[in-house]
């Protein structure tokens, strides 16, 4: 629920013969930059959560992890997600379906049967470089780096796009993802 | 200009090679809580200048200084308003045009004939009681109370609301602004 | 779910060595004014309802179909609503909690000991005329006249605001409500 | 001025003693998926453009068309624009800066030593193929495909996701764009 009584905004107090004071609800369906960066921070550690689930159980825990993660971070729920992942090509560059992300992350299925699971290479840290960060209501664009470490230490750096809906929850939910390797001219 | 450079939200320092920063650029479209404030307060502050230059100037001053206010703080100048004043009625009662809203306030249009001129009256002082406040991107609701004192220290309350639609510049605009005198029962 | 699948969006033929064509897939969460007239013919349908209830049930059956019309038509779920009905006044002008709501709708609660239900007034119909619609993504505004008419045939006009909001599941919501009775000069 | 007069929302006749009829006045803020569609054929169009000035009048005039494209079609009037483009990397690779989005374009700029300028490749045809395209009210998002043919009949193909914000114009300007070329695993 995104109600909050702002006392603040009560500018006079009413006081039609009484000595009453009314503070005004407020409803703020919008998305703050601190929201933003939550959501960020929340998308690193559940990739790593999804890895160290693997570590622990196997694919089965991993793709257990993976569905909450879908299930509570992405907005497959509402429709489409306008989703690129970084190592995907081809006509099944684009996963607008859940399937098509739960298989980008895990591996395992027939139908996509490239991919051998972003989430289990053992992620163990991220960081996040926004170059720009547009809001829009309760939708924000953030454009940056994102730069993830493996169990070796090894870093690699990815262009990143998302796409965050505010949800009526008041959660953020990533409804664009676009993520591609760094262009090199070798 | 809505823009900000926002280092709070450069998670990461961004190190490929060198020690250079980069501090994520920032474009927020959204209204907040204290620009619904002040642009309420601009409202009050404008109808009592229509009121003073009425004092100084007569009718003519007065219609100058009206038009500058619904240049400045109203939409008309990208469609429609939707505006229902506290004392129109009948056909004349939606002054969505700008020409409506301007009779309204200074009078002297023989289109119509019943505007005395709203903002003539004299008008000292204003105060406001939001009972609600409701924010959705870049358009904002507020629901409440305005207490207006003329000269003579009587003071008029109204039920009023307002829409706000934030511009290109940054600046709130009245989109919507319907306004009623109390419901009596007698 | 806002879904379709958009056939006619879909520029070009994606032929990356097959004859596969894809559709692109479309979520869009604005409100059209198809969408706005059909909520506000259901805001009257929804009035009569309980006017009916009443009549065949008493006050128990019209206040479960005033529930379920708040329920179903208003944002309560999602937070205060911006709601000043039209014979509320003094202290209790502004309904932006689902018990003043519903009290202003059927009465019998001693908190608005003022309220005798307005919706038990034996309205039988109901017409529209919208001096403006204003549309702004998922948020839409609509300012007019509304004619209710009763069991004696007497039509009572109103001036009336409302503010629509489109929910996840694609059901518009009243967030704000200002209805008045028309300025009399006399 | 996005203003239309819409008489099949004027639900009821307003006839209050008279015979006179009423149209809503209608503000519609938000984009459909035809200027969506529209706003894609003209980036493909101003691309051509670009290339076919150079081939005309060499760097001067295509940087001329350029810049008319860039103030056209693109948000950097209004702030950061979140621009990624194609074969920009390293520390150069986001381009929120009018200067960045120029240099990338047509090249000639020491501060961006890499670009050779993209729009002087020659191109003469683009398709497009979208895999989703999600709208939030005066904002769109699409991703898909984009092929894009040079002089020699070669096709590149690109991942592309585009943001275009309505302005108050009605005109669609991109304040996002994320383009990489295919992901290979060779």
């Amino acid at each position: 629920m995104r109600i909050r009584v702002a006392s603040m905004i009560s500018i006079a107090v009413f006081t039609m013969g009484t000595s009453q004071v009314m503070a005004a609800s407020v409803v703020n369906n919008n998305i703050t930059e601190a929201e933003v960066e939550q959501a960020q921070q929340a998308w690193g550690k559940a990739l790593i959560a999804i890895s160290a689930a693997y570590s622990a159980g196997g694919h089965e825990q991993a793709e257990q992890k993976a569905r909450q993660v879908l299930d509570a971070a992405y907005g497959y729920g509402h429709g489409a997600v306008l989703f690129k992942p970084t190592l995907a090509s081809g006509e099944q560059t684009f996963r607008t379906s859940y399937d098509g992300a739960l298989a980008y992350f895990v591996g395992g299925n027939a139908t996509y049967a490239d991919d051998s699971g972003f989430a289990l290479k053992g992620w163990q840290g991220y960081e996040f470089n926004n170059a720009g960060v547009y809001i829009n209501g309760d939708l924000a664009l953030t454009m940056g780096h994102v730069m993830l470490t493996d169990k070796s230490g090894a870093v690699t750096t990815v262009d990143k796009t998302w796409g965050f809906k505010k949800d009526e929850q008041g959660d953020l939910r990533i409804v664009l993802h676009h993520s591609s390797l760094p262009y090199s001219a070798n």
